[in-house]
């Protein structure tokens, strides 16, 4: 399937009226079973289907290494990817998300539900980063987003090493692109604890909640986070940059990590 | 609660480092109870949440009118929504949103579950606007965007007559910014069959679901929209704007309704 199509369009500037052809982003409903349970369906960019299926699951905590996972199949025609994992699955436990709700649940460093207030560790990584590397990365990533320049419509994730960008991928949605890279390191067995990753994309409490269970040590954003995405930071020693374009970023919390 | 909060941050400026206070958006976990049933935990801007509750119960079908709902209570301190109902809720059925897939799954105009197959149909309103009007609305809309200039962490969607602005509001989600327009139109009985929305987000199959559930005939958007989303609004006679900037901006399908 096309991750990109020509189409016809009427382009208005001021009083000026053109018919015109535009390059414009598809997107594809993929639906996930696990052990025969349908579990979730996502619109997406239709590539990397089986990243996302493994980030996904990891995410959601289905999975915790690529060993869990049995087998996968995915029918393109039908946009169904079928999962076998080691675990049972219990469709009225885990299949119904119910929140995790505490007297406390507005204060820094809460979440939505019990697996992840239990399992959730704070990420220790040693790694350290320049800002001159920030900069030439954030450069580098900015190069690689192809789909976005034709189209204007999709998000961007980079996993980073230092100044270079390892995997990079493109997607309509950020968390999917965020799932995307996720999943490729856990299927190729590339290790995040030393690692940066880029986001084109607002940084939410459920975005920094992947990276604390990718236990990767640093996010960073062309765009803003939330103050909860910044206290959840705080607390699992993630070092968080945002509005990162050009020669500026803004650094909201373990700062020790970047040196000058 | 607040919906900003000023946070110390560390600002980087190629080799320049500057310790400032910077303006940061705010997020709340909010968890839906219909007629006792866990439903639904959205994070999102803390106010306009019983807008926020109505369209996304609307969005979903849950309810179609206002007298649909008997009774909502909010509870901030926890977090929790509880709305009830007059039709019963099946748990099964009506909570797990599984896939409606067909062989034609991914043809022009399709959908993702039955409901939405049977029950959308054709927006037949014969609302006109002009270039100038858009122009105007758009400018509108951006002034009135405070919380995206203090904060850049902000989508916003905006209900409009003509060229002026009726309701704006901002959340930190576009599809919550939207749910709180068709929330706040179907509490306080504002009909849309007449009116425009303007969004700050990119148009992807959800969102164009939801305008053409809500009967809007425009849908305006400063970003990209999704092939999906064109095929749709083509379908269900939606009248699509991309790329809404200063003076230029798109159309993408019902062009009709467009006059210079």
């Amino acid at each position: 399937m096309k991750i990109r199509e020509t189409l016809p369009i009427i382009r208005i500037t001021g009083d000026k009226k053109e018919n015109l052809s535009d390059t414009i982003v598809t997107e594809t409903p993929i639906t996930i079973f696990l052990n025969d349970q349908e579990i979730a369906t996502i619109i997406c960019t239709p590539e990397n289907i089986l990243y996302l299926t493994a980030g996904y699951l990891f995410s959601e905590r289905f999975i915790r290494t690529k060993e869990d996972i049995i087998g996968t199949e995915y029918n393109e025609k039908n946009g169904i990817v079928r999962v076998e994992i080691k675990k049972q699955i219990d469709p009225l436990k885990d299949l119904r998300h119910t929140r995790f709700i505490t007297p406390g649940c507005m204060s820094p460093g809460s979440f939505y539900n019990a697996a992840d207030a239990v399992l959730c560790k704070k990420v220790e990584s040693n790694m350290h980063i320049t800002t001159n590397e920030i900069i030439t990365v954030i450069r580098q990533a900015q190069l690689s987003s192809r789909l976005f320049r034709e189209t204007g419509g999709v998000h961007s994730a980079a996993l980073c090493s230092g100044s270079k960008v390892v995997f990079f991928i493109e997607d309509i949605g950020r968390h999917n692109a965020l799932d995307k890279i996720i999943g490729r390191c856990l299927l190729e067995g590339m290790p995040m604890d030393d690692k940066m990753i880029i986001t084109s994309g607002r940084i939410s409490s459920e975005v920094l909640l992947k990276i604390i269970k990718a236990e990767v040590p640093i996010l960073i954003s062309r765009s803003a986070p939330t103050t909860k995405a910044v206290s959840l930071s705080k607390v699992f020693g993630i070092t968080l940059v945002g509005f990162a374009r050009g020669k500026k970023f803004n650094i909201y919390s373990n700062e020790w990590r970047v040196t000058c």
